[in-house]
Parts: C-alpha cells; sequence; structure tokens
C-alpha cells in the first residue's frame, strides 16, 4: 500500500537525509537549545495506532515522511520538525556524518531485524551504498566473517578497505547461481548464517536462498525488482526466512553513538560535496546520476 | 539439500505416522514397558551437530527419518526406534489417535514458528489435510479468528465444521489475486497478522503475501511449486516475513496432551479405515489417490 | 522511582477501572460517536521517549495514569481522556464487563511477558481478583495445566468454578515451604513452566522460586512484601528467571475481544453493585474492605 | 537440585577449564585427528530429555561434568572425552588459550541470556575473573558502554585496562547503596541497560537492582550469597528482570574464533603458571588462594 502510493503527482521537494542547525523551538522542548548541531529523522509516526503502540512505528500506516509523496523533503534552508526526532550531535560529529546517520540506520534495522550477533557468519549481496552501510553495522554488530559480492570490482575494492573479510565478483546472470553459490560457501568455509540481499534482484535473491544455512535468514534489504521467480519451496523446507524492512527504528541515537566513538567511519562514503547553488545543484544531480565511485553526494546548505 | 536428495533409487517401504505397541525395550530404558502403546516420532537426528545443540533438531544435516529415501518406512508389521522418540500413549488416546501425531504436529510447529497467542487474526490457505491440522492446532494456540479458503467447497465444509470462523472459496486464476484479497480482508474485518498458506502454490503465496498485514507474517507449510513468481519486494517493503518450515520438534508430547484432554478432537480427520491385507492396501491407496471425501486413510496392522 | 512517587499529598478522587458513555468527541476523532459504549485504558503515556518508541510505554516516565497521584482517578461523572484509548464495546459487552477489561489486563500482560502458550504447566500463586484474572487469561493462552494454591479454601473453590486444574490450600508459615512444594510438584505431574506470584510475599516467592523447574520462569505479579529475603542464587543457577510486570500495555483491545467472544467470561468477578450516592459509597467501600466474599465492587454511575 | 548435590562424598579429581592433545580417536570421528591440539567443554548432557531438545543442554538433570561430583575433573595427564565436546584449536590458539575457553564462556552466556547488542549500555558489578571475562564478552557483543564496580582498586585497574569505558570502587556496606548508584548512574550519564552481578552478594545485587534502568535486566552470574534480602517488587515495578545462569552452552566454538582472530586476547588473565609435578602443585594452590594479583593459574601437564 505504501509502495503503491508513492507517485509524485506535483512537483516535490526531495531529500531525506539531512542535519541542521536549530533556529528554534517550541516551549516545551527542553533536550534541544537553539544553535545545537541536529540530525532528523525524517518520517513523523501517529504515535496511536497498533503499529506505533506495538513499537513498530516505521510501519505506522499515517507516516508522514520528508521526499514521500505528497510530503515535501527536506533538501531546503529551513524546515520544521517534531523536537522528539531531532537529534543533538556531539561536538565531535559534524553535520555531514550527521547526514549518514540516515542511510546507516538502514544497515542497523537489517542487522537489528535479523538477529545478529558475534557469531553469526554474513554474506552481503551488493556492494552499492547500501551494502556498504550494512556492512558497516555487520561489523559492529559483531559479525565474524563478512562477505561482499558484488558485479563491480571497483565496488568491492570500497568493501574491502572497510572491512569486508572476503570478497567476491559475481555475474548478472541467473544460470551462474550454482557455481557462484558453491564458490560463496567455500570462500566463507563455515554456514551463512545471514544474507543481506542489497540489490534485491532476481538473481541476487536466489544465490541468498540458496547459500544460507538451514535455519538461517535472508534479509531483503534492497529493492531492485518489483516481482521475482525464485525457489521459495526449497528455502522454506530448510526454514530459511525471508525478512523484510521498511526504512528504520529506534536507530538515530545509536548511530550517533556508533560514530561519536569512532566505532564507525562514514565519512569514506561521502565521495562528492556540493554547495547549494542553482549551478552546482545541477552539477551534483548529474555526478549522483552518472554512478561510478560517486556514493554519497553531499549539499552544504 | 534435503530435497534433492529425496529421490527414490531403490524399492523401498513408506509410511512416517505411526503408533504401535511396545514388543520389546533395552536395558537403560525407563519411561516404557512392553504392551505399552506408542507412538513414534519418525525422525532419529545426530544429537550433536549445532542444529541439534541449538534446539533445532529438525534440521539436522544427518537425520535419518522413516520413509526418506534410503531409509524405509514404517508400513510394517515391525520396527526398531530409539526410545527417545516412543511417546507412552495415555489409556483414553488409541492407536489411530496417536498415529495422528505426525500431522498434528506440522501444524503445531507452524503455530509456534509464526509466534501465534490469544490475539492473532489468521488465514489459512487451502483447506486439505494439512490445511485442517493447521486450523485445529491455530485454534489451540489461540487465535480469536481464524479463516480458510480452499478451491473446493467440500474440503471448506469440513474447515467450518472443525471451527474455522469464517471460510471462502477461491479461484485458481492468478488474475484474481487483487479482488480475493479485498474479500478476505473484508471478511476478517481486522488485520490479519499471520496467513499460513498450506498450499504452496504461486497464486496462494500471492494472496498470502498480499493480504497480509504490515508486519505479519506467511508461514510457507505446503509445498506444491518448487518455484514461484511472486512480489517479495512489496511484501518485504511492509515487512512482510516469509517463515519455512521443515516437519517440526518437540512437538509429539504436546499433541498428545492435546488429544488426550479433549481440545484437539483428531478423529474426524481418520475418514477411511483398512486392514494391511495386500488386497485392502491396493484399495486404501485408491481411495487416498482419489482425494474426494478421504482425508487420512489409516492401516490397523 | 515511579513507586517512591506514589504518595498521596493532597485530597485526590480514586478510580481506574472505567467503562462509560461517549459525551462529545474532538473534530479529528474517527473510531468514537456521541453515545458509545466505551472502556478507557486508564494511562497516558507521552508517545516520544525511548520507551514508548520501543513499544513498552507502560514504562514510560511520564505516563500520567487515573488515581495516581498527584493525578486524579475516575470514579465521577465525567472525566476527559485521549480518544485513542478510549476502546469501543461492541452491543454484547456491558459496562461493567468494560470496566473488567483493566485488571484482566494484568492478567493479559502477565502471560506475555511470560511467553505462555499450549504447553506451559502453569502454578498461580494466590487466588484473590488477581490471581483469578491470571487464571482466566491463562487458561485463554493454551495452558494445558494451571494450579492455584492460596491460604483461603473459599477463595480456592472460586479458582475451581472458573477452571483451575488444580487447586490446593497452603500456610504462611516460612518452614513449609519445602513440604508445600512437593506437593504442588506432585499434584502437577509434570514440570511448572511459569508461576505467577499473585501475592508478592516473602513465603510465596520462596514457593515459586522452588517450585518452578529449571529454565522456567517466575513472573511477580503480586506486591504484597516490598522486601523479601529469598534463595536467589540457587534459583539463578537453575535459569528460573524472574519477571517484574508493569500495569499492561496493548491489552485493552484483546480484552474485549476475549470478553465479546465469550471465551472469557468476567461476570462472576463482579460480586457486588453500587449506586454512586453518598450512602452506597460507604457501604461499597466497607465491603470491599472486608474482604470475604467480596471480589469486585462495581459502581454503577 | 543440582547445587544441592554438588556435596563431595569421596576424593575427586578437580579440574574443568582444560585443553590438550589429542591421543587416540573413536573410528566414526572425522573432525579430529591423533596430534590435534583441542579443548574441551567439560559437561556431558543426556541429549535425549526435553531440554537437551529444546536447545538447553546446559540445564539437563543427566549432566555428566569434569569435577562435579561425583565425576572426577581433568587435572590430570589423561582424559576421555566425547569427540563432539572436543573442538579443535587454529594454529595460532596455544593450548593455554583454549583453556581459557571455558571462563570466557561464562562471560558469552551472560551476554546472549541478556539479549546483548551494540546499543546496550553495561554494568559489572565485580571485577574478579567472571567480572573479567564478561566484561571482554560484553565489549565484543557490541557495548557501546561499560562500567565495572569493585571494592579493589588494584582489580579495577585490570578492568581499565581490559577496556572498561568506566570504573568505580564501592563499599561493602549495604547503606551505601543508595548513593552508589546515583555515582554510578551519573557515571555512565544513559540509563543502565544490563547490570551483570558478577559477585552474587546482598549489597551488589541491591545495587544492581535499583541501578538498572526501567525495562532492564540483572544477570546473576557469580554467587556469593545463598539467600540475599532484596528489593524485589520495587525492581518488579519497573519490569527490571532477574535472569540466571547455568554454565554455558553452544559457546566452545564462538569463543575460539573470537580468540583466534584477534578480537578478545585472554593472555592478560593467565597470571601464573605452574609444571604439573607434586611440589609445583602445591604452590599453585597457595598463589591461588591467596587472590591478590593472580587471575587464572594455569598448570602445563
Amino acid at each position: 500500500m505504501r509502495l503503491t502510493n508513492s507517485i509524485v503527482k506535483e512537483p516535490m521537494v526531495i531529500g531525506h537525509e539531512y542535519a541542521g542547525v536549530v533556529e528554534e523551538i517550541g516551549n516545551e522542548v527542553t533536550h534541544l537549545a537553539v544553535g545545537d548541531n541536529v540530525t532528523l529523522e525524517p518520517g513523523v509516526s501517529c504515535a496511536h495506532c497498533s503499529h506505533c503502540k506495538e513499537g513498530r512505528y516505521n510501519l505506522c500506516d499515517e507516516m508522514k515522511c520528508f521526499a514521500t509523496p505528497p510530503i515535501h523533503g527536506c533538501l531546503a534552508n529551513f524546515v520544521v520538525h517534531p523536537a522528539s526526532l531531532c537529534f543533538k550531535l556531539p561536538e565531535n560529529v559534524s553535520l555531514e556524518e550527521g547526514a549518514m546517520c540516515e542511510p546507516l540506520s538502514v544497515g542497523v534495522h537489517a542487522c537489528r531485524r535479523a538477529g545478529a550477533g558475534p557469531h553469526t557468519k554474513v554474506l552481503i549481496m551488493g556492494s552499492g551504498p547500501i551494502g556498504l552501510v550494512t556492512l558497516m553495522a555487520a561489523k559492529e554488530f559483531g559479525f565474524p566473517r563478512v562477505a561482499v559480492v558484488d558485479v563491480d570490482e571497483n565496488r568491492l575494492k570500497m568493501a574491502q578497505e572497510l572491512g569486508a573479510h572476503e570478497v567476491g565478483c559475481v555475474s548478472t546472470r541467473i544460470e551462474d547461481v550454482e557455481k557462484e553459490v558453491l564458490e560463496i560457501q567455500q570462500k566463507m568455509a563455515a554456514g551463512i548464517d545471514i544474507t543481506f540481499d542489497c540489490a534485491g534482484l532476481e538473481k541476487t535473491m536466489r544465490t541468498a536462498l540458496k547459500a544460507t544455512r538451514s535455519g538461517g535468514e535472508v534479509c531483503l534489504v534492497g529493492m531492485g525488482h518489483v516481482e521475482m521467480k525464485v525457489p521459495s519451496t526449497a528455502a522454506a523446507a530448510r526454514e530459511v526466512d525471508i525478512l523484510g524492512l521498511h526504512r528504520y527504528r529506534n536507530t538515530y541515537q545509536l548511530c550517533i553513538d556508533l560514530i561519536s566513538s569512532g566505532r564507525i567511519n562514514v565519512k569514506p562514503l561521502i565521495t562528492h560535496r556540493f554547495r547549494f547553488s542553482q549551478e552546482d545543484v545541477v552539477k551534483a544531480f548529474n555526478v549522483s546520476a552518472m554512478g561510478g565511485s560517486a556514493i554519497k553526494v553531499m549539499f552544504n546548505i
């Protein structure tokens, strides 16, 4: 329902990864002061439905989120936002790093949903921005061994620099799944407990379902294909569960702590920076659209 | 791996739903006596691998199970089996009912994996034997509202007699999914927390994924289609998880208790009985193969 | 912290078990209409702290609850309350039954926290109002066998009428613990998985910790003694965990469903009814204070 | 039951922290070879009771464990042990480190039972050997902030060297609890999610119950006092749960991985080494009994 509703019918401001300086606060706000640096969790939930009351507010049907139609995004000079969703940044966390709490939250939520811990062997399908934040989070949840596979050697290099224990280059051909599964399993030399499919393609999902050990989990993080033909039955018969993800919940303070304590360094993910001028905005979107070495492109407003 | 291994290469005795009388016991067996009525959990796990030690012995790679090739089944006059897998039947539970602990275990394991409780609204896809035992278990786990859908009105009647709150007849056409999902949701007049797909077909799975509320679960119990094309992404984006099932674990004593206390009555599921003579065996398999009103066909050996 | 704060410094209206008729609603309220019968969940949480966001709103530090000082209770002709905490009663649930959702919620929350299910053997210490609602909830969560013990034979009779499988009369003497534990365990003829201590006295807690099987749980529901000397170490060495309870969360709709569907009948717990006149109020409190056969004393306002 | 049974009635060999070289193997053993270095998980469970089948084999009533009366320990030149409990050490893990898997397992099991993760703030009461392995495990489970308190400044120094974020010296006086709780909470500057009481004394438990935030957990790891008078009710009313521990389960392979990968360094805990001669054995026990700087005293057999 959410997905089908997400149709842009009118011009809309985009942007949902954001940090800024507090300009004004309400009377009852006590945890913030004017001038504080803050990062903003973009989704405002209703706080009263059953999902909200059960602690799964990310599934709230009344969620109003920056840049989810028809709500405007936060790529703007000023935004108004509930104080409870504004998280104060400590001195050693920059606004840029603060904005990175949003993508990092996806990785953290994925690890949490999958019930990860120090004993868990992990495979990550895809080494794009979401694959990389999932890798970062995974290492911090204590995974002893993380493998990352991708079709692009350059992106795998980045994964290796960020701490992947194993990386492997794979094809886009469905017929290679069996062979690649064997290669991945040999590389890991241990059962794969959790696979995060950060691409969400028919091929990556087939690989994920076959590579994961009996009783393990496949977490569908990326969403490349809307429909996919997969061997669901064989996976189910080995109690390999498929977990979904809708954004994140209760992650922002943890992300700030992880960055502030130095346990996660998000800076390598910010590959380009632009001013918020008309000329630069166009350049920025061109860089971002080209892909290549660009991971995260940041505006300094 | 298990599934692909399950190829019958030589003639094999079948049978894995079984109860009988103890003829002989080992020296160290203290919980059984010669003459006791017992039902037999069919799978013998290794007890030492990581799955066994973590309490998920049904996933043991070394499992030796009645009628799973190349292990012979228990459709025989005598079988030898570990005492720890022989469960004594109380006086008020017949051998026939004891044998029904096997299919009932599937329903119990499904409810347990799905984390069911008194608040859970349930949809069951399919009203065959597995659908019916899942219905029985579901009601005992305390579900307030269970709907069952099937393509066969007769089978739905049985579901209704066994306590389904709602039943609905559906088609086999993929293009009816959207319409049927709406009808089911209106009938339930509440979000569906868990859907048990006891058919395991592309169409039932599509229905299941769409009908279940955000944050709910689809439990793949039946295994009709090996591969299926499904809208995985839309389901994942609503955190609708897909759980698999491999047989059951730690269910037999509970099933006996449920039958003995009268909380579950498995007798209506036993629709035909045969002696274990050559002539009757042929008749029995013919009845079973025809489907129709036959649910469980039982041999009295 | 909450407990030490609960000191009445000024005259305060009491009352937190409540149902009534909607007199007026706000503009944005869509699930209620004037004239609806509703029951009121008494505690208003902040909706924004970490407890609220994680789905444990009952632990909210900013909770404002009827009759928790300095907040007035609801024993009044009119009260104002957030619409999201007003639950509409179906036609077949009376106002009296609606008011019973409050105590029943305690039993439901206890069963949920303890992770109860159809396989769980349960012991309930104490057969007062809280013991009885816990018994009712326990049976609905599917417990196959529930024993209730108390010092009062009359209260045990009520437990038996409400469906306890076993009841037993115990003393108040610490020195009887060992003997009584043995008696209880023999009566249950099976390990006790969960003990709900609905008295919360040193003696009941000692019994609970010893009677529960290794790996089981003791849920401290009643709160008779502030401090108690208990054999914590021996219990911990058997992984018998002690769980606490603070009121309840997300229970009201389930309680209404349980009552409306006839699965739980709360009427036997309402033993006395009074009008809300000056004279009757005094009588009512006298009846309640005397104990004896009074379980719940209800005002019809 | 276990505890009361643990009475030494005859002379008994002690020792349950052990590693050695494989001298002989059975016919069916495939994961070990003569000459392999192995560490031994000391407890042999029955593999067939309900605890074993549910994955909680550490609670098995039939457990036979090195040095638990009447079973002899492993302080001997040769021992016979089931192959499934012998874990091969990789080349970079010494026998000494292998033997340390036993105490480290206690810390790992404590962190697992408490459901620890990267967001969890932790307090450890006691800086003896068990406190220190719990600290090591806690940091590896991803705790952002661990405080350790003890009565001994020297032991706290060791905790600080091993990575405690905060340390604090406390008294043995019950009347200091309130004051010390405040000091600890201020030091942590955040709610304490989990307290591991590695001393198990009335005073440490009182501190633990009061210092932990609402909804948090106290894990009773140490077992100093058999009985203790504690404010159970106030803790329960804030849903602060008390979790017990019986040894550990499924920890050995993880401990080996943690040591082998360099993520945990157990060497600083081995403060003294002795040969297995008559003279040295006496010295070793004297050193160990004196306490002081001795943490773990190791025999090289």
